[in-house]
């Protein structure tokens, strides 16, 4: 969900433990011929895939790590990018002319959003794997979205993109494993909406996931999360500059945007994170200003958060990313409403983690997932990391989530009953 | 804060257990000659207070019982107001064209935002206490606020209304008590917003208070508190609407205000709470309809919540009363930042309730102020109500709120300590 950034010094492009420099890819996956069917219903006759991968393919083909980001991630996972991208241009996120470049300036000199796990000697090591991270769709980043253009009209698909869902990503993602000839994964591992996709991966084709590792995520979002998500879309889709999703030659929806990104930025953070973070420290620590503006540091970090993001995501992307969260609901789509029942169909080995002080995705509902694996007669390995981070926890507890993966990416001892790679 | 209707019958106004009929009243508290100083250290030339009472002051005017209110409350705590009031037209809330009048239409036909808690018989009985309930300064019912008119200019200060705190609201209760001839209070009563009141009262009027009940209150707002509030107020002032808070003549931040407004409900429910009040119920109930439109309950609920709101508050007042929120802090203002120092000036009996599901002042926010009051060596009675209504419990579980106002208010006995009447 977050995209947050590691807090301890990263890997520079020539460090022994970087992937270095990365060039992402881009696959057709459907034709007017082939069109991709969706979970809702439609199809589209276009689709685009933006991927990275790290490491090298074994001969056996064994050895695939498949890494799925959350809501304002993308296939970026690691290393550094060359790629010249399209450079935001004024602060403002620009519609791709051709239907598939991203506004990818935004990410030079950065490295991918989870460079501290990806590498080599690093819990997912590119020595060993071969990882793979493809952006959803739906969103802005090289894969086919909202910003694409409509190959029937020619114009950006706006609100005219259909509907799509955790289960249309995962079987995009198992249209991308084809193609490179990877028919099971050693695992698939995500946090948040990209351990939603960790869990679906698991539920529809569990003979192709030997691993399967959930950080951060529910089965479902939870009333709380879906009202969240209903006045973020309100502040985007009320910004008079929306224009119901056709704005792309016109100044974007910002003030919305900015707001839907504020307003999740709490829910990232704990209610404990924030005091021993901010506090109520006054900007001017000498004296309070008694007006309207940043008064407090958090208010000053929301509208930093706020700013920046609108400089490198599309609205209509949130909009439709934030429904497919909504939507995502594995006991209905697996067991007609029953979680045990769904969790049936596992055959992978199952890694949840949640954390601590996360609310979006809380441990109760991580929880909910655990006790239906254990129902349905399945293992499953729990933990609940002590974190005062929320939701941020999956991307900021560097230490323990690397641990945790590294030891679930240990190949299996015949001892410990797991499924070797 | 929350401004909640009770989900139990209520009492008509013919009813024995009503307060019945009830008119407010308005007092001019201030004057070009004897403004009304502010915390902030500003001023107000004219200051006029709306306010009802319930009951008879005894003769001895010692049965004076002040209820406070929360954010969007007014003074019409209890009973029926027959009073003509000002109807919102076409939906919209409507600048006073005399500066005082508030938009009143609303409340016909409801009872007072208390009545399940006041009246004839009700835990604050008034067949034995003479209630008092004013509505504060910046809001838009009868109080001077933004939506006033500005003496110095004839027109509605806007954001030249002053900074006003909560501070500011309890010297203005105080002088509106003066004026009743009412040196001491039996009791100040509030929840939320209305609960730091009755600790601000408290604190800096000890010896005018014989018994303080604070429900669901901190003596200061969380940083994730003030964090929501921020992104409120970015919704508002980004409203095209807003117009620098000059929008009396035309279409006032609707949008803006509803957006809060939705915001704020999810702060006021638990998370457990919107899952078993809403779950994840679609509207209609046969099949999703895969698109932006109202899907799940939660989002109608939200957006009813919001679309009633912007008919019957004002947006400017809303900015005001959050940043009241945010500067309230009582160690601060009484202790250089130590809750024990301030908690020192203590002379009343105290009874502090919080709601086990309030996140938004939670139980951990109210038993730092009881530690703080025990280490200061005076007595308090503590009560953490188990709920799952989060914040609205205050208002919504008037069984047991009922019960704890009840014991409070009964005449303390010689063995027990407490402070007589």
């Amino acid at each position: 969900m977050a995209n947050g950034r590691p807090a301890r010094p990263v890997d520079g492009p020539d460090s022994p433990n970087s992937v270095g420099w990365v060039t992402p890819r881009h696959i057709r996956l459907a034709s007017r011929e082939a069109p991709f069917p969706l979970e809702a219903g439609t199809s589209l006759p276009e689709v685009e895939v933006e991927y990275e991968t790290y490491g090298e393919l074994s001969a056996g083909r064994d050895n695939a790590v498949l890494v799925t980001h959350a809501l304002s991630g993308d296939a970026h996972a690691a290393g550094w990018d060359r790629s010249a991208g399209v450079k935001t241009v004024s602060g403002r996120f620009k519609a791709r002319r051709d239907g598939f470049t991203p506004p990818r300036g935004y990410r030079h000199k950065k490295p991918g959003w989870w460079d501290t796990m990806i590498g080599p000697g690093k819990p997912i090591d590119t020595r060993r794997f071969f990882v793979v991270c493809a952006n959803i769709l739906g969103s802005c980043y090289g894969t086919t979205g909202p910003a694409s253009l409509n190959p029937g009209t020619g114009a950006p698909y706006g609100l005219s993109f259909p509907v799509v869902m955790v289960e249309d990503w995962v079987r995009l993602q198992a249209l991308l494993l084809d193609s490179l000839g990877i028919d099971r994964l050693y695992a698939v591992v995500g946090g948040s909406l990209g351990g939603q996709q960790a869990l679906e991966w698991a539920l529809r084709f569990p003979e192709r996931v030997a691993k399967a590792i959930i950080l951060a995520a529910s089965p479902k979002l939870s009333a709380q999360g879906v009202a969240f998500n209903a006045v973020a879309r309100y502040f985007i889709t009320n910004d008079p500059n929306f224009s119901r999703g056709d704005y792309y030659r016109n100044a974007p929806p910002e003030h919305g945007l900015a707001a839907a990104r504020m307003l999740a930025h709490i829910t990232y953070l704990s209610n404990e994170g924030m005091d021993s973070k901010f506090g109520r420290r006054l900007q001017n620590r000498n004296k309070p200003g008694y007006g309207f503006d940043e008064e407090f540091e958090v208010e000053s970090y929301l509208n930093h958060q706020g700013r920046s993001f609108v400089e490198r995501f599309d609205a209509n992307s949130y909009l439709y990313i934030l429904r497919a969260m909504d939507y995502y609901d594995a006991a209905e789509r697996w067991g007609r409403g029953d979680l045990v029942a769904a969790c049936e169909r596992l055959q992978s080995e199952i890694l949840v983690a949640s954390f601590s002080s996360d609310w979006l995705y809380t441990p109760d509902g991580c929880q909910q997932l655990v006790h239906a694996i254990c129902r349905s007669g399945r293992a499953v390995t729990y933990a609940d990391i002590p974190s005062q981070y929320g939701h941020d926890a999956f991307l900021v507890e560097t230490e323990r989530v690397g641990k945790l993966l590294s030891g679930a990416l240990k190949r299996a001892k015949p001892e410990t009953g797991g499924t070797p790679a």
